[in-house]
């Protein structure tokens, strides 16, 4: 289904060559609109933070506008069920946990944690309906995973790793929230490290420069190097970086590298010992049907300073700086995506060539468009879940 | 009009054999969303309390989209016009009450109770417009009742008669506010006894078991007995069901009985001496042209015990009880709505058989889908109004 | 373009033979909904006060849709630009004022005066996309006027003159705020004086009689005298009109002359000594693209009174009588909009001839319907601007 785009060679790209390529990748024969492409449910998606999901207690989330109840029972367990009742369809996240099921708040239906309808306290137990979706769900690193789409697929999917975030010789930072805009446009914010202008007030004049782009199949990445051209180095940022140097910071042989491996995004920094200094993951979820608001899950690790203890004093800089940078990075993707919801289209005008392949990657990796009269994707949920379990209302 | 269903006879309907009938009345032919179907405009609805339109004032109300103003005159009389200025549209409800008649507040364009216009301050008084559209209108019990549909009809068509509200041996409280649903929502939710699941933190576990239901033409009813499987009776339940006994609240030969009479409800309840000890009459008017909105108006009549002022001392209680009961519907029957708003279809798959009955009286009862291309309610509006005063700039 | 209707002579319209023209007005054959005529771009429109764009800062503005950045250059210019970054459409005027140009505040791409892109950071100077569109923009009496239709035009077309408020014998209150309609509200409301019902609380009871109205290419006027039938003068209004008189105010022989002169609007009070009293520009510039809203732009001057300083003292007292003049206006207009928005269409009545004449020339002189098929006003927007600097990312 991926094409597969031929493997390039590692090319130093000097500024002044930049734009050489640029055009035709949007003047191209029609291509989607890449912000109206849905992203591809069949992957492994965070969609809570295991603290918010309390035992015995239930968290009402969506995914791509499809509700989804998560549940964590008496015993610890969470699973995730399509966060609506058989019966009436009020969300299920309403209604109660009763010991490893879930009950609706309405007239107390109940499900187990495979969608199964259980108990319906006035009908007798051999006349049951048949319940509702459920989803495969897993917990890693604080984060629950569910597989949104076929769930046939769920087991031979791999989850991402995350060996930086349990590795003790790294201190990991938890962050995210919604933000209102097409998960393309935190791909592209991300990788595109010209961006950097947006935080000149954070993080002094640097200058990125792409050193080499690699792409493969359901990956692109890029190597960046920095140089600082005016200002002094920001507290926050020699933490994420490195000791302060008489060179005012980032030395020019760090190699920051970015990669997005559909559906995940990652960024890393290793210094001229190749050693990994930071290590960023992130995914961003879309929420709603038309995917124009995403929840982002970003998983920041730094790698601990000689000196023990220095980490934990300076952490609070780091929430701050970060936060910082995070905000100023949500305003600008959020005016991207009023402007495109005040065009109509995407106006897009891309010079830099590695983000045209990330674009291309994205309209390839993403979802298929909705065949014209297949339906809506309501209608599609509820087929596939007649499939697996047959006619609600039938008997078993 | 009303499709005449065969009586039943009362008939016991132990849960376990509830679910034998259900699926057919959601898998016939194609039957009308019962979310989309309109009120039936030919009845007399309450479009406010009688102290909300004070002596010299106006109130701007409205009927399923249709804006209304109720004026009191200086006599004290009430009427109801079109809450539209013949000639520029503004809302006659922004502008005064002149004696008898209402003045617009923009260019003091004045209408008497039927609509006429009576006076333009700068037009001679032999050349006014003619006015706007005035409906039926009649304050019975502290409501002000008003016929939004075919005028000719009203005179025919009865008001609800409210025995316990005059009668000395009951206290009466009026609730009611505006809900965001369909108002088939709302007569669902009461008819429907099992959910006292969700009223299970107020109310105790209270097991509604239906015994009997009954249907003729223009309305259904149901009679339930309960029995407490476990918790205390509260105290706001005691007051309305009676004293507290020995097997903990609700004696098991007291019946509810709960009827739909089109367009109205009721919910009564009789004890073992056969004797009204509570006696609800309800109605869900619906707000926006979409019916989407309901205001709800209730009038709750307790028949008072043998002590005087035993009621009046736990009057606060049960106002308090009673508003939490109706806060939990209203946050339930608002989040079905929400579903269906989501899924664009009711996708409601109903086991009681009481609940379907009323659901295709509802549908039967309803106004008749509009023709297509018949224009929209507006231009019947304007119609209707035309028919009856002819154009409203012709010379009088 | 503009139809030229004839010149009709000054006449006296006694009230009560106002009512003659009216209905054919209304009946004929099909016309363009008012409420939906586009005002025409081909004019200046104020679109800020001049005190709200500092030196070096920018603000972003609309005028019917289209996204406006005003930025004050470090040598004190005003310059006009389309408010979209020409890379990723993100709004300019989130970015810096850097010298005489301004710098796009995500990856920093940098436009002149004229909308030419003069620096990418990362790209060579001899590579750079052409730019944004630009738009005539000229600073008056406190106002910064924009062209914002074809600049071609610009030249010919005069800005409006302002004597009175370069006139040292008149003292000038500048006023105004976005009003939730589609200005042709506006234009009627003022030009109609019948509406002195409106503000009966404020002005007491005056009777406006209209005396004369005119008609030639592009312009209405009216001419009224006014007479007190009950209430007293108050002090605000004493002000406006000048001294108080024993008849209780306005002399019969002051005449106030309002006319639209698309598409200005201007209100003017001659005394019988033939001295202008009172003099108001007054405009309204479509913000959506729908023109449901507006923002005014108003300067009233004051012919000063004989004694030096009474102006001063009394002109806080004359602030807080036009603000409850304007309060009661807007709220009417916002009326009248939102009754528009749920008929779907105008529903307008108007006997008053002069209303009439004001409202064939505000359809004569708007903006042409789109033509069907002809693609959005987004899409003119960008083909103007390609026919001016070709496609943006050609190498120049």
């Amino acid at each position: 289904m991926h094409a597969v785009p031929p493997l390039e060679q590692d090319q130093e790209i000097a500024g002044a060559t930049l734009a050489a390529a640029p055009a035709q990748a949007t003047h191209d024969a029609p291509v989607r609109d890449l912000r109206r492409v849905a992203i591809h449910p069949d992957y492994w998606y965070p969609l809570a933070w295991s603290h918010e999901v309390k035992r015995g207690k239930t968290l009402g989330v969506t995914f791509a506008g499809d509700p989804i109840v998560l549940a964590r029972t008496e015993s610890g367990k969470v699973f995730a069920l399509e966060d609506r009742c058989a019966h009436r369809q009020v969300p299920l996240h309403q209604g109660m946990v009763d010991g490893e099921s879930i009950r609706c708040g309405y007239h107390g239906w109940t499900y187990d944690c495979s969608g199964k309808c259980i108990d319906v306290p006035y009908l007798g137990r051999e006349r049951l309906p048949n319940g509702v979706r459920s989803y495969p769900c897993q917990e890693v690193e604080g984060l629950i995973f569910v597989f949104p789409g076929d769930a046939a697929l769920a087991a031979e999917r791999p989850l991402p790793g995350f060996r930086s975030v349990s590795d003790p010789k790294y201190k990991t930072r938890r962050f995210g929230r919604p933000v209102k805009c097409h998960y393309s446009f935190m791909h592209e914010n991300l990788m595109d490290m010209n961006h950097q202008f947006l935080h000149r007030r954070q993080m002094g004049s640097m200058r990125a420069r792409s050193v080499g782009r690699r792409r493969g199949e359901g990956w692109v990445e890029v190597d960046y190097t920095f140089a600082r051209v005016e200002g002094q180095q920001p507290f926050g940022e020699a933490m994420v970086f490195g000791e302060r140097r008489k060179t005012g910071g980032f030395n020019h042989k760090d190699v920051m590298t970015i990669r997005t491996e559909y559906p995940y995004q990652t960024l890393q920094i290793r210094n001229d010992e190749q050693t990994l200094v930071m290590d960023l993951w992130i995914i961003y979820v879309p929420l709603d049907r038309e995917q124009r608001t995403n929840r982002t899950f970003g998983l920041l690790s730094i790698r601990k300073p000689g000196i023990p203890g220095v980490m934990n004093l300076a952490w609070p800089l780091l929430v701050w700086f970060t936060e910082r940078i995070f905000k100023e990075d949500r305003e600008i993707v959020e005016a991207e995506q009023r402007a495109h919801d005040s065009q109509g289209a995407d106006w897009n005008h891309e010079v830099f060539p590695v983000i045209n392949d990330l674009r291309a990657l994205l309209r390839e990796c993403g979802a298929p468009d909705p065949v014209v009269g297949a339906g809506t994707g309501n209608t599609a949920v509820i087929r596939f879940w007649d499939s697996r379990h047959g006619d609600p209302l039938a008997k078993t």
